[in-house]
């Protein structure tokens, strides 16, 4: 971390600033130039403050040079982290599909996509039983219900399950849950991702919808932080200026954490794009950029079209997409 | 509301399109063009979800007329709601200065601005205690002890405060706090506005970084939907591309707001600009354009640097913010 | 195009309007409900300026059903457009790809990246004469004598050039170049793409920084009205919130536009990421969506390091990238 | 300026480096650190390409310290520009008040709103001659035929006037008009910066949609780079998510300008709100943030719907903001 101070900063100043930093545990390397003294931090800056010390009179800029989250940081930790959810894994080899309908709605519902998508390769079953609703209005999920009938479809197909969790105190509803998801609107829920630290469940963490990813990031660091390390992270369209897609699916977010992180990284091109046409395009180009998974919403019957999202597959269009997806895999992993 | 209906629906799919239109209590206005046929819904159309509308495959588009949220609208309540907090309010007449530190350090440094802002003018102080912060490794506030300092400071003072709620579960800590205010980062925390909804305290609501006016007041009605009409907006500046401050001040909110709801109205120039010499003539454009109130950081001790925001003003700064606010208001009253 | 009145519009007003909207060869269907009035247009709607609809005091909202382009529309012309430059083409069967430096730099440079990009697959050859930079003290470009070795570059190997113009009184300069590029920040210069509307000359249309598809499209229209329907679209990034990128990619925007218009579909994942790094995986999701081409940064010597773009690749990276663009599209192509 | 190099950067690496750094006019200045050597440079930065210093492989980050525009800086040039215009000015004590119709109709339109705008209050009359139009379809404007109405209207009331250019060529036309604007579009036109440089006409320039300050500070660095100084900078809203206002109006852009620059800032509430019902708030907003100067559309005859804007007030309305607008200014001006 390298900090400028403002021309005319006096000798005490510098030297009363330096001794805050030394007592914070960091080498001070100071540099005086004609017009600008700079002050460069060794040691582990992540516990520096950057908005604390761009308050300081005396300072007219900060630049970190090191990345402020730790943890999930691929520099301390080069190795790929492979996460097992049941007989199933994310990261490494394996490339999860994760496919089942945007809310439980009934037994029978969850029950035929679950064997549904099984049958065409889905690895874990997702479902909304907590949703969370822009309007108080909507329809807010079955909750505990949706959960139990989670669990149902999970005890007859054996797919490890998915689902979101909106409250720390619905964490006992979660206990034979595999995959905790916090969804977009709560990537920054600070209390949540704390008491989810707590757990060693696998956490599925959404990108907020207008989050850069080193908030992302260091929003896994709060889980990582509290000792879970069974961190997720999914891609998911982030808002942007264009109104045909329902947000944009930053597909390239998949190589740049790959980059700066040793988390796996999964893609939803369902929700980030709201268009079912859109669905398996974006799934091959999530797969040739190099993702560790898909999380694809399927429903099961386009008659019964009140329940049918924009988003949604039939479980024989999902299947033709993750056929797609494994050619496009192999034809990357050849290169 | 309005759907347009795809080039090709028969005359079965509309009628039954129909009928479950007419179960949720709506009356059906159908008008076949020649080319695309019209629906028009007239009643309650907030219980209509507008995305599974839109997910049934003979829709193509789907228009509101009215607005979503209810409880906040101006249209059935035309009158301005006023909220009344210890011997002050907020919204009418009086205008709101809500000022204090970013963050409760310490029993001196509460009471001391305390006392500096009430001399200034101040109707309520404000002081973090729980902090909402981007990192695990930055100072997370003095929580509990940081709610007494407050407490403290408004049995000398008199002044009402404001404080930051993060977690549901705090709220017995709050019994003595006036109003409770839910950050930028949690707007969209459903869960916390519908417990938020079962108390009968003003509520703070401060608007997402990058958030919509719409969401903002469904988010009002998050909570006036269990009960709690005493919901106080806050405009605290949104994310754009802009770097040379920390996020743009939407002063347009204020106005467009009064439009479109009853409920008082108050802005951030602090968090907004983050930057101190920008929060004068931010404050003076928010009183202009008609805000009920303010809330601006104050800091006490300007040597005592490493607690001094950038967006921070002395006391004695903030004493001339008011005074210029209100010769600001006067003017615009006379008009 | 839909228009709803506001409630207590007089018949009088209703029929003024109606015969106005008549008068601009419009079908008006009028459907009258208890509290609102829908005016249905059928026929030419994208002569009707939706702008001028809303200013009257009389309307509520305006809705368009059809899209506001036409030439580009692929309702109108189903058909995918192939265009010719030289012995290739773009669009349809073949793959475009496009290669070269940032800048023309010298004669030596030119021909050893258009003989190596050659030898890698590429089937043009890009390179800038015209520069635009936001700053006026920033290197501007080789200009005329830019175009002169990109001249000098085709006759020695055969690859069609595609570069920029920023000005249409440059057009005589552009005699001999292939494919002329119009540049984000050109993409709303109206008067530049009317001027090219009437050469024959396949335009490259790049996607500006904060513009949906619909102004991408509204745009390539210009071009299109004016006679020259050569236009080939670019996406190139757009700005958002995150940093680690230069621009964000917005992959779903080719499969999105292939739904949308017949014009074919090249992507630049040089520009957009910014991180050389990032190329080859943009590439691959890019060719996997269903691009028509690609358009990659090259330069010849990384020792040369001045002029090493950080998004630039060498030849040999871009050969490895070409062959794995050419096993994905195979990949794609089986499903 | 500082450069951050890549740990294991050779000296030899470093000593080239600085070798052509300093055969750029600047002094270096090196600080090796344990893990990261810094190059701090002094001088007339502003020549010096960010990116092209970032392409180089041994550079891990730069930072500016200084800023990249020269002539618009307000450090080098501390007192604020004022712009003599016809009679009046902009800029300094003068506040300026610029109102007219959107577009000019004819001379009956463009004679009457100019007479009434002047008995308002209004110190230069605006009009659109040459309109840039999202479509190819909708009115592109009267051009030539709207100047000479607009220059009518300067005879016979003696208000200068403001209009737009779309197109270098046209500048032949504008040999009478008092200034000449550069629309939102047109911002990063640099071709069409330039040849407004090599004339001695005050330029209006229009922050661009998605720009920011710093971009826009650029744009007129490009006017003045060729020679001429007169540039008035103009906020006419940025676009964001929000959707009931069609861009946002940054109000802060007019004091964080007023720190970077010494040009003269006006703030066009009209375009940036869309909204009549805005617009006086917004003016009275701008005003009390320290705007130079206001731009509102007026228009003559409300019956006359058709040409009436969303965003247009009646002369009687902008004659009730001029009033308002005036008290603000001596509120502020008391502080």
């Amino acid at each position: 971390m390298i900090a400028v101070l403002k021309n005319g900063t006096s000798d005490n100043q510098i030297e009363n600033l330096s001794s805050w930093l030394r007592s914070q545990g960091l080498d001070v390397h100071i540099s005086k130039g004609s017009t600008h003294t700079v002050i460069g931090l060794i040691g582990d800056t992540t516990k520096i403050d950057e908005e604390l010390l761009l308050g300081l009179d005396m300072i007219e800029t900060v630049k970190r040079i090191s990345e402020p989250f730790k943890s999930a940081n691929r520099k301390f930790h080069p190795d790929d982290t492979i996460i097992n959810v049941g007989n199933t894994s994310v990261g490494g080899k394996d490339f999860a599909l994760i496919a089942g309908p945007c809310s439980v709605e009934s037994e029978e519902q969850v029950m035929e996509i679950a064997r549904e998508v099984k049958a065409a390769g889905a690895t874990m079953l997702r479902g909304g039983a907590f949703k969370p609703r822009t309007s108080p209005y909507d329809f807010q999920g079955l909750k505990a219900d949706g959960i139990e009938l989670l669990l149902l479809a999970k005890r007859e197909t054996g797919l490890p399950i998915v689902t979101e969790i909106m409250n720390a105190n619905h964490l006992p509803l979660f206990e034979d849950v595999d995959v905790i998801q916090v969804g977009a609107r709560n990537m920054q829920n600070f209390e949540l991702l704390k008491e989810l630290g707590h757990t060693n469940k696998p956490i599925l963490l959404k990108r907020g919808l207008a989050n850069t990813l080193k908030e992302l990031l260091m929003s896994a660091e709060y889980i990582m932080a509290g000792g879970n390390e069974n961190v997720i992270l999914c891609e998911r369209g982030i808002r942007t200026f264009e109104t045909y897609t329902r947000n944009t699916l930053d597909i390239s977010a998949v190589p740049m954490l790959r980059e700066l992180t040793h988390l796996p990284i999964v893609v939803d091109p369902s929700h980030a794009t709201g268009v079912a046409k859109l669905v398996k395009p974006m799934a091959l180009a999530a797969a040739a950029a190099g993702a560790d998974g898909l999380m694809i919403e399927v429903h099961n019957d386009p008659a019964h079209a009140l329940c049918d999202g924009p988003q949604s597959l039939t479980p024989a269009a999902f299947s033709d997409v993750t056929k797609a997806v494994k050619r496009v895999l192999a034809a990357v992993e050849e290169a």
